[in-house]
């Protein structure tokens, strides 16, 4: 694990499977055209299972603000609770899958399993193609939560581009 | 490309294949056992071919203030330009593949190709896994740099977890 732990930091996303939600931080996008992303997951959890059963699930990005509930879904196992009881967040129902969104999330994509990565590890990942998305008018990058192997960041500032306000059609 | 284009940042790093370096910006790790990592290429670019042939590459992790050669990687074709001489990066022999590292770059990670994402998309995946791994002493995940659509960012700041100095052991 020596070199993977050298990387700096990925997004953190909460993924709802029907009204169950999951912290990852295994995500990338997979393709631009089709839009489409991917979450890697770990087989022995219960999330996995739902997953390979429901073959749908939406990408909630969460605010650096919702820290706490972030952390509250990666430690509690939707086997034994209602993750939308115990955070306060508000279920919404999607619209183009059978999941719930988290209202408060500034950033839901709704996705369609299309393919599972058939080489083994720690992980298996599942490419969902966005059938649905939702944009907070408000929401820029700046917002998000970044995450990786013990450490939760902050967004880094803007080196060199375009500013947010180029980058989005509210 | 609505929704891919919320995604905040992802690290973006250099990748040689044989003397040959370009810019990615869709990077991930794969597994931590065995540790892998991923790499998506569009498949019309003259490294996709490089790299199906040689069936190994390496992740070079550069430092922010190495923007100005990321940008030229990304911009000049292999098919044209010696990348190295065009950057001034110094080429290293990796000790387990055939290629150069970028002795500049404060993390190196030497990755044989095990698996070919096998579902179209505007990129092809490949999953690589890691044989070798070169960390500069001095290198933290704060000296990195960070892409996503349109903007270099950098890493963001610790808002929880470990300091730098218990994620490494230099």
């Amino acid at each position: 694990m020596d070199g993977v732990v050298a990387l700096p930091a990925f997004p953190v996303v909460l993924v709802t499977i029907g009204r169950n939600i999951i912290t990852v931080g295994a995500f990338h996008f997979y393709s631009f055209d089709p839009p489409s992303v991917m979450i890697g997951i770990k087989p022995k959890h219960y999330s996995h299972g739902l997953l390979a059963q429901a073959g749908e699930f939406a990408v909630n990005i969460p605010l650096a603000a919702q820290l706490e509930q972030v952390e509250l879904c990666g430690e509690l196992s939707g086997r034994d609770a209602d993750k939308f009881e115990q955070t306060g967040f508000t279920p919404i129902p999607a619209v183009k899958i059978n999941a719930m969104l988290i209202g408060e999330c500034p950033v839901n994509l709704e996705c369609r399993v299309v393919h599972r990565v058939a080489h083994p590890g720690s992980h298996e990942w599942f490419v969902g193609e966005v059938v649905a998305v939702h944009i907070d008018s408000g929401y820029t990058r700046d917002d998000a939560l970044m995450f990786w192997l013990g450490q939760f960041r902050a967004v880094g500032g803007l080196i060199k581009g375009k500013p947010n306000d180029l980058l989005f059609n509210h």
